[in-house]
């Protein structure tokens, strides 16, 4: 199922999302309507049969999570590319929640960087609160998945000590287009687009840490709660995007989410 | 002004704490009364009149905070006794919403570190929603100043690149007992003890980045929201507790925040 959040007319809500499974991002919005959600997507729900084409809402970043965690260098040719070796523990890091923002939302471009990049990442949405989650218990606490882009100001990441500047800023968290709740993300293709130019080209398969090792790692230390987001690494591609590119993150199964960087006004 | 957060009878509200202004901590509460407030501290309020013994009342975390931005060795003594350089630029990170917890709530000691050290540190609490604050506006953002606790595990610190589990997390990030909002930080006597017995004693005077320079650095990149908080850093003495340890962290001019550690059960 694909669960979108959206807004129409001022009013917010969740949707699923029904029609061509192919369909990939709102672009191909002709073919696809929503079912509007009664109830929230965490809990109980039911549809309620009332559609809205999709062409008609505004999409939003499908959860407003109360922080993301993030892994850096969990592809090794990534690590690599940038002259990193391959971590033996995870990497973990936060986004805050001011970094979100959703499909077609602009990417402003930071006044304090001159060296901005994609990182195309398969997202996981958790599902229900969790803390010190056995690896059996992984699938249980998981809602699905969406694509991100862990926007990254690569010169302040390498100036500073800890990233919560360079991989914090405001609109570095690109999440959607909507959450794919039926999907083995063992091994998806993962892809990332800038103005149609393929930049990174990928399988979730590379990953050095599973998603199960890495909520294990995660929620030994700390909650998990109910829409909060895990970034898994990016593959090998990363590189600079400038005002006026339109950045595309495609995952196998999911679908396309597309943001334009914009110079600040 | 003293504002605290509380419970009791299963509803929470706000207070202004009234009273012999010598009383640090709620431990001397039998001098202090709570004037419920009507309203929300970061909007127009009003004291109702309404009083309720500081005694008879559990004080929460003094806010609820999106996300607490976090400054690694901002005072040179403390830099050099973990044989780190004093940095160029302030080491920003982040404790999420989930480390907070109030005075008199239990740090549990968690399963993965064998080594936990206290961090007494100046809290300062953001007032209202704010981005690329210029110096000469810092204070119209500031709602007032806190105790924190920047609870570490020193050995996950170590072995981890970036410190989201090692200063992230359940119970790392205890703030309290109330909001000092009248207050000039700029000299203020900050000490940590463990068991009554002294560990930290230094001076807000003796920081590396001014308050006003850290709000400058973070707002360049994101956004700070109301109730969103800042840890402005440790001074020389970090140290070891263990369970069954109490923790205080007293400022002058605010208060003490006491906090005892506990084993897992």
């Amino acid at each position: 199922m694909r669960i979108a959040r959206f807004s129409i007319d001022g009013t917010v809500g969740f949707g699923v999302v029904e029609g061509d499974r192919s369909a990939t991002a709102p672009a191909d919005a002709d073919d696809l309507v929503l079912d509007i959600i009664k109830g929230h997507p965490f809990g109980d729900f039911t549809t309620t049969g009332r559609k809205v084409p999709l062409g008609k809402v505004r999409l939003l970043p499908p959860v407003l999570p109360s922080k993301v965690v993030a892994i850096g260098r969990n592809y090794a040719e990534h690590a690599a590319e940038l002259g990193n070796e391959v971590p033996e523990r995870p990497i973990a890091f936060f986004k805050p929640s001011t970094s979100v923002i959703g499909p077609g939302d602009p990417i402003t471009y930071p006044a304090f960087s001159t060296e901005v990049h994609h990182e195309a990442e398969l997202a996981v949405v958790i599902g229900r609160m969790c803390r010190e989650v056995p690896p059996e218990r992984v699938p249980d606490v998981i809602l699905g998945y969406t694509c991100a882009n862990d926007i990254t100001a690569r010169d302040v990441q390498k100036a500073e000590k800890q990233w919560a500047r360079a991989k914090g800023f405001d609109g570095s968290c690109p999440l959607g287009p909507w959450i794919e709740t039926a999907l083995d993300p063992a091994d998806l293709a993962i892809t990332c687009t800038v103005n149609g130019e393929l930049r990174q080209a990928g399988r979730t398969a590379e990953m050095i840490h599973s998603i199960s090792d890495l909520i294990v790692h995660i929620t030994e230390a700390m909650t998990l709660l109910p829409g909060d987001v895990l970034l898994t690494g990016t593959p090998a591609g990363v590189g600079p995007v400038t005002a006026g590119d339109e950045v595309a993150v495609s995952i196998e199964g999911i679908g396309t989410l597309t943001n334009q960087v914009v110079s600040r006004s």
